[in-house]
C-alpha cells in the first residue's frame, strides 16, 4: 500500500514524465545540430497548493534553475522552435505566474487585496481556453516604446498561448511553434500575446502561420480576443483594448516581437538595463553579473515554506459570468 | 501519514459531506411537512476507475438502494422540489448514466465499439455544460407516443441539466427547482432535457421559470440547444432535431412531462407495463413485485469488479472539435 509521501512521488513522477524535454542552446555548442543533447526539467513544490506560499521551482540537471532567466527561449539549434514555460493549464482559473520579482522566479498566483486570483469564467468559456505560460529569456521592457501600440513594455516575459488540443501540466516546459501574435493593450502597457502549437501536437504539422489557425480552428482566434478582450470586466475593470483593430498578425511579425523581447532580456540580465526590482539570479547565462552558485539558488526553495496538503477552493471559482459589451 | 486506502476514504468523505440530503417522501407520511427527516445517500464505487468494470452503487441507510427506483423523486412534501441524481459533472466528458438493465443501477459509463464513450469537445464548449443527470422515478416508456413529438420514448429515466454555479460530483443526489424543458429528437426518439437549478445555488431564489433562465443567463439557452444539435457530430452521426423549433417549453409545461414519466415508471415498478430488459429491483417500492431484501441488493455490490486504481485517461479527450453544420 502507498503512503501519502509515495502516492505524491507517484503524481510527481507523472508529471515528471509528462515534462517535455528541449533541446539546450548549450548542448548546441557541443553537438551537432542533428543530434543534441536532451535536457528536461522538473518542478519543485513548496508551500500548499491554493495558498499564498505555493510556489513552483524548477530544477534542472545541476540543481535549481530560474525559469525566466535559465531555460533557453530557443528549443533547437536553428532557431525554428521555442521552449514554453507553462504557468496556467487550459480549463484552470488559478492566475500562476513567473514570480519575477522573486529569486530563482518560481511560479506563483498572483494576489490581489490579499487574495489568490482566479480569473473568471465568462460563459461560454471556461478558464484560459489555451495553455497559457510565457517565453524564458525575454522581457517586455518596460523603458521601450513600442513602434507598433505607441506603448511601454509591461515588464514581464512574454505571454503565450499554446493551442495543442492536451491540457498541459503547470509546470510543463513545451517546445512549441510561433504561429503569430495579438497586440493587446493592458491599461496603457504593451502585453504581446504569442500564438503558439506544441511540436508533438498532430495538428502541429499543418499549422504553419496565423492563417492556419483559421482554416483548422473556425472561430478560435475570434474567441481568443474576446476572451482577453472580457476577462478583467466581472472584476470590474474596463475591456482590454488591441492594437491593428485586434487583428492577428503573422509568424514573421511574431518572430520580431520574439526577437525585440529576447534582445530586451539579454539587456536585462547583462546589467545594461537598468533591473529595477526584478530578481535576476541565474546560474547559466553566460557574462551575467546576476550569476549565482548551486547552493544559493537552492537556498531560495530552503526559504520557501515546506510542502502541505492542498487547501480547498471555494465553488465561487466554478461560476459562470455573462458579460455585456 | 494517511495510507491510500485512508486517503481514499477521506475523498469519499468529503464526497458524502457535499452529497445533497434530501427530504424523504416515507418520512412525509410519519413527520410533518415543516420538520421532515432528512435521508442522504453515499456512493460505492467499485472497479478501477476509468475502466469497464467501474461502477457506483448508491447507499441510504438501511443498505445499497437503486437510483432507478428507491430514490424519491420529489424531494418536499409539496412536490415542489425533486431529487436529481448527477451523472455527468459540468465540464467532464465521461458519458456516465445509471445502468438500467443492472440490478440496482449502479452509474456506469457508456460504452461504444468495446470503448468507453467520452463525448467529445465541441468549440467552445468544454464537455458538458451543465451537471447532467436523471429524475429517479422517471421513465421515458418506449412503448408511449408523446403527443407532443409523435415520437416513441427513449427507455432511459428523464435527463436534467442543473445550470447552478457548482460543479457537482458524480453520484451526488441534489434538490433541485424545475425551470423548463426541451424536446431532443435523438433518433427518432423522445428525449426530453429537463432545466433545472440546484435549490442551494445562490441564483435559486431569482430563477424560477423558463423566462428567467433568459434574463439571468443571457445565451445559455441557445448554447444548450446547440450542444445537443452538435454534440454527435464529431462521432459521424447526424446533428440532433428538437421539437417545437428548438424552443424551451417553461415550468408547467414540464412539470406535465415529469408527472407523465412518473406514472410511466409507476407502471414499470409495479409490473403494469413489460419492462424488458430493464432491471427494477428495488428495495422500497410500496407494492412493487421487483422488492427485494438487502442482502440480495448487496449481492450486486459483491458480484462487481473490487475497488481498484484509475485507469489513465487518453489526452485524445481534451480535444477542440470544429463542426460545422
Amino acid at each position: 500500500m502507498l503512503s501519502v509521501a509515495q502516492l505524491s512521488r507517484t503524481v510527481f513522477s507523472q508529471l515528471v514524465v509528462r515534462a517535455q524535454t528541449f533541446s539546450s542552446l548549450r548542448a548546441f555548442a557541443v553537438c551537432s545540430p542533428i543530434k543534441q543533447a536532451i535536457m528536461s526539467y522538473t518542478i519543485v513544490e513548496r508551500g500548499a497548493p491554493n495558498s499564498l506560499d505555493y510556489r513552483i521551482f524548477f530544477k534542472g540537471p545541476n540543481g535549481i534553475v530560474s525559469p525566466f532567466h535559465d531555460i533557453p527561449l530557443h528549443a533547437d539549434a536553428e532557431k525554428t522552435t521555442f521552449n514554453m514555460v507553462v504557468e496556467v493549464p487550459r480549463w484552470s482559473n488559478a492566475k500562476m505566474e513567473i514570480a519575477t520579482t522573486a529569486k530563482m522566479n518560481p511560479i506563483k498566483q498572483d494576489i490581489k487585496k490579499g487574495k489568490l486570483r482566479y480569473v473568471k469564467n465568462c460563459f461560454p468559456h471556461h478558464g484560459y481556453i489555451w495553455n497559457y505560460g510565457a517565453f524564458p529569456q525575454t522581457w517586455e521592457d518596460p523603458n521601450h516604446v513600442d513602434a507598433h501600440t505607441s506603448c511601454k513594455g509591461d515588464n514581464d516575459p512574454l505571454d503565450v498561448c499554446e493551442i495543442g488540443h492536451r491540457v498541459a501540466n503547470r509546470g510543463d516546459v513545451v517546445q512549441v511553434k510561433l504561429l503569430g501574435t495579438m497586440a493587446m493593450i493592458d491599461e496603457g502597457e504593451t502585453d504581446w500575446k504569442m500564438l503558439a502549437i506544441d511540436v508533438n501536437d498532430p495538428l502541429a504539422s499543418q499549422l504553419n502561420d496565423i492563417d492556419d489557425i483559421k482554416k483548422y480552428m473556425p472561430g478560435f482566434i475570434e474567441a481568443t480576443r474576446e476572451w482577453f478582450k472580457i476577462y478583467k470586466i466581472p472584476d470590474g475593470k474596463p475591456e482590454n483594448q488591441f492594437a491593428f483593430d485586434g487583428e492577428a498578425k503573422d509568424k514573421e511579425f511574431a518572430l520580431q516581437i520574439v526577437n525585440q523581447t529576447h534582445e530586451q532580456w539579454k539587456n536585462l540580465v547583462s546589467k545594461k538595463t537598468e533591473k529595477g526590482g526584478l530578481a535576476c539570479e541565474n546560474i547559466s547565462v553566460a557574462g551575467s553579473p546576476f550569476i549565482t552558485s548551486g547552493e544559493d539558488a537552492q537556498s531560495a526553495v530552503d526559504q520557501s515554506a515546506p510542502p502541505a496538503e492542498a487547501e480547498p477552493i471555494s465553488s465561487e471559482v466554478d461560476k459562470w459570468h455573462y458579460v455585456k459589451l
